[in-house]
């Protein structure tokens, strides 16, 4: 009997990526062409369909495909049509992501936000496998959530749910995009990290200010969350403050997802988690002045596996779920 | 056919009330035993057996029932083993709440947390009928959250989840009984709004201060946020900025539980929410400030509408939905 395919696409600001997908996680195909976001939405489902009808090509008669899963920035709705985010693509609110595909290749087509479809890939083929309930936190330029409970993602309302970057961590707070302040993705995303360092190096005198915090000033523009922690691994005294504090702001957010959720694993990804266990380990040490002991006693924490194949991976995983019955 | 009817079981603090529930939410009896918390958990459960054993007397011929549903304070894990909570209990932690029921009944068995169960009589009999993702918010001594995912309860690992008492809604912030501070709890809770009066009120000088300011100070044990309500609804400039600012945390709180489950709807009950609309508006007009504009477009807020009953009602709904498939 021939095997089953999915496929997974991930919408990028610079380009979608796809795979074709076993249903044991070996991709057997992997194709990227350009997202071309500033073009708008309609060349972006073009490019996608391009991405899809290669991908089938790829596999030729060796299987079939039994249907297409996407994760992509924002709001996506159950019919697939864009609700809001990725503002950077110009028509994309509106757009529906599923017709043209379908249209084009006969395939049916399911989404889901990108953080949400990275919460599968590890939950199906990375660090939470075999559990249950897991809450996955994507450290990027902001933060975004993702879900998955008896296996399976929960994409709220509308496939809303989720937006875990901004539970509140601070009063009175940095204001944030979302319209409220002290959001936890104003100081743990890797925007809001170099944004308190600068911060705090502004209050610390010019005399007492130490090699990482005269770097930050003297140029803020280039001064990155990689840089900030090249210094504390080097055991700069003032980075090593700015990583409490910031750290202890993200233990605040992952306490209330503990409490909140009570997953059997909260995993912690993205690019500002690369400095790998620095961050981890400050995070877990203060995880439980933010939730309920017995919550936390039974909550493991760990680092992201999947890496930059998530989201293709949870795209696929989601396209078995929901499609390949 | 005769009907199958579900028994479900509040264990309150003074006593235990059960009922025997028709599938369509029709009480058929209703049955109260004391709950005799002081003698611990051997004698509450022998009264949870009695009151069990009555249910299925009052029934006798009439019908069969298929499960008893238990709503309890605290954490009951999947196998009714208590995992912590209602600490006026000696013994509880480490109680089985199922086998003494199936022992001495033969009828099987299932339990949640005391507003998980709340949460489920509201989206099956009450302000949340019909509604597929939802979250119930009980406001009492405490503050307890319960949510309903797919129409189904979502318990958690180990039925822990949704303690959204104690998401943080103000830094640094008053010091709360989960070992964190600044939970909405501290705010928002009956016991929480006294607190916050009564600190706000000695911030007033003497002089200034209104008339229910004063008969606060005055006997600050006699103070309830019932009474704090009749001066808001008399007008009392004093106790309405009490009340707003209450509010507004509450709303901080709503923000966040919105943010991360994108519900249909959030349900607020429990005894502070007994004066009705004037909370109600007050936090409905804050929650646009917590939480993403396109996701609050898509949530009701109401008040909860079962009442004294939930507790039953919510017990016997999850004893049909686990127990009598």
């Amino acid at each position: 009997m021939a095997t089953t395919y999915a496929i997974g696409i991930d919408l990028g600001g610079t380009n979608l990526k796809g795979v074709v997908l076993e249903p044991d996680g070996t991709q057997r195909y992997l194709e990227r062409v350009p997202t071309e976001a500033a073009k708008g939405s309609v060349q972006v489902m073009a490019n996608m369909v391009t991405l899809v009808r290669k991908l089938v090509d790829d596999l030729g008669d060796e299987g079939t495909v039994c249907g297409v899963g996407i994760g992509t920035p924002g709001f996506v709705d159950e019919d697939g049509t864009i609700l809001g985010g990725a503002e950077n693509i110009p028509g994309w609110k509106g757009t529906n992501m599923f017709t043209p595909v379908t249209e084009a290749t006969g395939l049916k087509v399911t989404a889901a936000n990108d953080v949400t479809v990275t919460a599968l890939a590890e939950a199906r083929y990375g660090a939470a496998q075999g559990v249950k309930n897991m809450v996955c936190l994507a450290l990027g330029t902001g933060i975004g959530g993702g879900v998955v409970i008896n296996g399976h993602v929960y994409k709220g309302t509308h496939g809303m749910a989720a937006e875990l970057g901004h539970l509140t961590v601070e009063t009175p707070g940095l204001p944030c995009n979302c319209g409220s302040s002290g959001c936890v993705e104003q100081y743990a995303s890797a925007t809001g990290m170099v944004k308190n360092a600068l911060i705090m190096a502004l209050k610390v005198p010019v005399h007492d200010r130490t090699e990482c915090a005269r770097e930050a000033l003297s140029a803020p523009d280039a001064f990155t969350c990689k840089r900030l922690y090249e210094f504390v691994e080097a055991g700069d005294p003032w980075a090593v403050s700015v990583h409490e504090f910031v750290c202890d702001k993200l233990a605040c957010g992952c306490g209330a997802v503990i409490n909140a959720f009570a997953p059997d694993m909260l995993v912690l990804g993205g690019g500002v988690m690369g400095s790998g266990n620095t961050i981890l380990d400050e995070v877990v040490k203060n995880i439980p002045h933010y939730c309920w002991q017995q919550i936390w006693e039974r909550c493991d924490v760990k680092l992201a596996e999947c890496g930059q194949d998530a989201g293709v991976l949870g795209a696929a995983a989601l396209a078995f779920d929901e499609l390949c019955g």
